[in-house]
């Protein structure tokens, strides 16, 4: 036998995860961020992993504070919560503005809103990772918020047709599928609006062109008007 | 409002993950494992993480080549399949008897058998959690292998009704549970044989007393024979 020596990225689209709203607090500033790379990585002691991007201002609370918390996501989870959290910039927004959390025991705003279950870490060790930082911690609290499905990542995108950031562990260069009609990208965060598919959550029906969607009609994942998409060639 | 300082390690089990089988070789020495804990932690370049027990073999055969190979489990991989990189020791049997694998970039034996995509990993640091290790490297291969869904851990615990062995990064102690009928356990893998759900795949209807199971039934996850069940007491 041969040895096989290709390299498909698509395969690690195959590797299934959960989807969380990560928080963290320090000195006054607090913040969250949408984040697939979260793992338990021991039993006794309870632990997990987390993955961020260094780019990321949750990032920078977490390496300070030590500290994280965070909210395993339903599948009821509409999708411009999600792009609250994932795709716009805590240095400009606050992205807890009308948001449901509590006061965790770290110090971090623990999202209730649209979370089955949440969990605190107190990081004592962390991995460089190129790109992104491995932080791994016991898990100092815990609990159940609501009952509901966790939402898997892959239901993100097959079933709420959710996109991926550029900053996330999971990003991949999109490329051009055929249509015969046009496709539009939010140049915000990247969510394609596909013609065939329309946006059924907001009562748009399948077939609706992207010139005949309502004036008011807004991105679905960040929230940006129609002005901020741009015609895709196909 | 008050703090939350409640620990509730149910919260933990709403992670969510796929199913992989992790392999490694080094000096002519192979071996292979079940893991969930694997993620990707980095798109440029190419990099994952996998979270393996200090006891396991694989873990020092991974510790000495450093490099591993995981193969992504379909939603078909039969519990027995599973069972047998799960709950059975390499030092005692070659897991390999029989599956149908290829030979890596790595040296890694890659299990082609009930598997969609698979990914070869050199690895380049690594990070100790207590009872396990984070192995983190570079992917050096990837391939699709078949069609067909991923398998969740979700999907292996609710649907497959698998159990998690004592090794991995997210066992708990199972609470007993209420019943007018006895349920037994296997000794070996810890598989729970409930009358009232039976074992469908095995053409034991809900309903079967553990007393009325063929002579010849064995455990759907590790194929130990009846006489390595023991009741429990309700």
């Amino acid at each position: 036998m041969g040895v096989t020596s290709t390299l498909q990225p698509e395969a690690l689209q195959k590797i299934g995860y959960g989807l969380y709203v990560v928080t963290s607090g320090h000195e006054g500033h607090v913040n969250g961020q949408i984040a697939n790379a979260l793992m338990q990585v021991c039993a006794d002691p309870l632990a997990v992993a987390v993955c961020l991007n260094k780019q990321n201002l949750t990032h920078e609370l977490v390496s300070r504070s030590r500290s994280f918390a965070a909210s395993i996501l339903s599948e009821e989870a509409p999708l411009p919560f999600i792009g609250r959290f994932g795709f716009r910039t805590g240095r400009d927004i606050d992205k807890f503005t009308g948001v449901d959390v509590f006061p965790g025991v770290t110090g971090a705003p623990v999202v209730r809103q649209h979370a089955i279950a949440y969990l605190e870490v107190e990081v004592d060790r962390d991995m460089d990772a190129w790109t992104h930082t491995i932080f791994v911690g016991r898990v100092v609290a815990a609990g159940i918020l609501s009952d509901g499905h966790p939402m898997s990542y892959a239901y993100y995108h097959d079933v709420k047709r959710g996109v991926t950031p550029r900053s996330a562990p999971t990003y991949v260069v999109h490329h051009k599928e055929e249509s015969t009609v046009s496709k539009y990208k939010c140049k915000v965060c990247g969510y394609i609006y596909d013609p065939s598919a329309g946006d059924p959550d907001s009562g748009v029906a399948p077939g609706t062109a992207f010139e005949d969607l309502p004036g008011d009609w807004v991105c679905p994942v960040c929230g940006a008007d129609k002005s901020e998409f741009e015609k895709i060639d196909d």
